[in-house]
């Protein structure tokens, strides 16, 4: 069953509001096993919606069609619809003593304009809409469906949990169920974990079973897509998939869920060994614990960190020698050391974490150049530094260098040996 | 001029990612002048992507297309866009370069999926992208323009910016002009600022000179629309409005741009006074650190910071008073005192800021619900604490606490003795 989405709205086209509602139609209808795809966005122009609607119709199974049903004069929709399926107009009544009791209720006047919004056309079925003052309509057209609801959030998941979803259910029986299973990874790129780690994976997507690489910010995510003729049939589909995958990447495997992020991992990791942490942070400044104390309960094992933008810092809260940052300079392999283990001992941190680097624009030099950042780790087991070449941007020089900070850690603490990106060990 | 957009991407179909691209290119060529008349959002599918862009070349003078150019088997956009123009592939060789150059830096292996990626069509024009591996590409099909671009935000907005609005300019001469000028403010509310400091401003509003209130995180800002024949003309038809604003609302006026940031206004003002600050985080965990990092050349004013999550780093290494720490809590104004006057004697900076809340969810009492922070300030000349009473969300929380944070130490520097969204200076 395939569903197109129609956003109205020239607040979208100019990019003053971002198209959250098609998003989350996407998801709804996705996770009724329905196809969504196409999701086209146009102005409030009379013909434009007439002729939009009207291949919607004719390439779809279901219609989902929002925005252009206020009062005033730039809403356009429910003209469009009428005019297209050469309808008229009838005032529902039930909508109408609706709306008049609301106005009387917060003692507004009630307008011509407010009179209007309770005509609909004359083939539709109401969508009531107890959210607001303009009613959502639902034509079915010869077995195809076209719902039309107002361009407001919370009105539109109103209608669609409680008048389109019954009325879908009712219309399409037995339609499977599609399932969805979020496999994070770090420390690993996108190309490396397709072609090497995973390899061909072609015997397994068939039978609605597909996979797909979504390259975020936090590393890869792995979306493992299955369909059955329940939920639990949907999961199942996909289960030899995932447990392929667990066996071939199970090291860059951070956890699952869409929303689950590596501060939060590391940090039940830590809670969980009752381990406590600390960092030292030049070129990341304060990224690292920002991050860590993003978690709720963090307090439990994040003690604090020193964020040494200035030598004097480096040496004076953490016992950075002098004479090596003379010797080799702040980004070095030397002072990522004694960062990592001056922040543990000063802090009283079972695990101290640091970062020295050139993030950028400027101060890169032909030895150093701007993306070069040493990532410096100690606690009573391991002390090591790892050197990483990142890019010439400095806000993802310092998000990278966060991350990989932060992997280095999960790593270490779960005895995993391998670095990520395949970054070299270098102990003192 | 009338603009397509074209996303692909099923994860935006499914309503895993929403689409910012869209908003903000819609927003991005509005400006330019041009008019969006459409967006459509389709799957990685080969014939929809060339029926798609083949209807939207037909419709419209430029079409953007982002989306599918990752090295992946899923990634379908390039074959579909040489199918569509019948044309073969070409190895770009300066993109291989590129690439190739890049892996090696950071010592990855190099896979043919990489190789592939500096392959394009034959008759386009590379549009070298600098921020990621996947090259855009520019089709000019007889004075009408199709670019194509990856999906990347960042990667997406580098080549808006620097390949695509050159050759747009260079096509298009002589459009009519529109220019937007960005006013920002902070430390108050988009109400107070509309209702109480700026009124009524309809007699201004003419002509096409337009203002929109953007309640942006970082605070108010506002965007002054002008069209005119020339980009002269559109700049001359807002600076009228601009003069009443900056009369009425000056104290809360941090600058002009749209990417302006607190953190960089604050660093101008810091290096221009040549005085130094350090942070004292205890509730915002290392955000303030990490945002006044953020700018380029921060090292020349910030030293560092200390993130003290734990009392006992409170006490160590800012002196604070176990005795208050007991007496009072964490959560007060002797202790927020206490942290801006030891990080910046310890530091040895001009000026200590620090924070100190219940960001939440949980921690909350009656005395000090969930919300609650204080936020110290110390100079040579100043000592005093503010207390906010923000929301329930730990992340909003800290994100404020930050805001309110920097735009204390921006109006104390400028001698502006009101305090952020007039909160109460408490001396010692």
């Amino acid at each position: 069953m395939n569903v197109q989405i129609i956003s109205i709205g020239n607040e979208l086209l100019i990019g003053d509001t971002v198209n959250t509602n098609a998003a989350w139609m996407g998801q709804f209808m996705t996770e009724l096993g329905f196809e969504v795809h196409k999701v086209l966005t146009i102005s409030d122009n009379l013909d434009d919606i007439k002729s939009t609607i009207s291949s919607a119709m004719s390439e779809s199974d279901v219609v989902l069609c929002t925005g252009g049903l206020g009062p005033t004069h730039d809403d356009m929709t429910k003209k469009a619809v009428a005019d297209l399926l050469g309808v008229g107009m009838r005032l529902d009544q039930k909508v109408l003593d609706y709306i008049q009791a609301l106005f009387e209720k917060r003692s507004l006047p009630f307008s011509k304009s407010n009179y209007e919004q309770a005509e609909v056309p004359e083939n539709c079925e109401v969508l009531f809409n107890k959210m607001g003052t303009s009613p959502g309509m639902w034509f079915n057209q010869s077995g195809k469906f076209l719902a039309v609801m107002p361009g407001v959030p919370y009105e539109m998941q109103y209608l669609m949990k409680k008048q389109v979803l019954p009325r879908l259910q009712e219309a399409f029986k037995g339609v499977g169920a599609l399932y969805s299973r979020y496999i994070k990874t770090a420390g690993v790129g996108e190309s490396t974990l397709s072609d090497e780690v995973l390899g061909d994976m072609s015997a397994m997507l068939m039978n609605g079973v597909s996979l797909a690489f979504l390259p975020l910010p936090g590393g890869v995510t792995l979306r493992l897509n299955g369909h059955g003729n329940s939920v639990e049939d949907a999961k199942e589909s996909v289960s030899n998939l995932a447990d392929f995958i667990y066996r071939k990447a199970g090291n860059y495997i951070i956890g699952e869920g869409k929303e689950l992020t590596l501060s939060e991992v590391l940090g039940n990791i830590l809670r969980q060994k009752q381990l406590t942490i600390a960092t030292a942070e030049s070129c990341t400044g304060g990224l690292i614990a920002d991050k860590l104390t993003d978690i709720p309960g963090s307090s439990d094992y994040m003690l604090g960190g020193i964020v040494s933008y200035s030598n004097q810092v480096k040496v004076n809260q953490l016992g950075v020698l002098r004479s090596d940052l003379e010797r080799v300079g702040a980004v070095s392999k030397e002072v990522a050391l004694q960062m990592a283990k001056g922040v543990a001992q000063n802090l009283d941190a079972d695990i101290g974490i640091s970062t020295t680097g050139v993030a950028g624009p400027g101060g890169g030099t032909k030895e150093k150049p701007v993306g070069t950042v040493w990532i410096g780790y100690w606690s009573k087991g391991e002390h090591f530094a790892v050197k990483a070449r990142l890019t010439k941007d400095r806000l993802l020089n310092k998000e990278r260098s966060m991350r990989i900070a932060l992997e280095i850690v999960r790593r270490s603490l779960l005895g995993i040996t391998e670095m990520p990106y395949n970054l070299e060990k270098q102990l003192p």
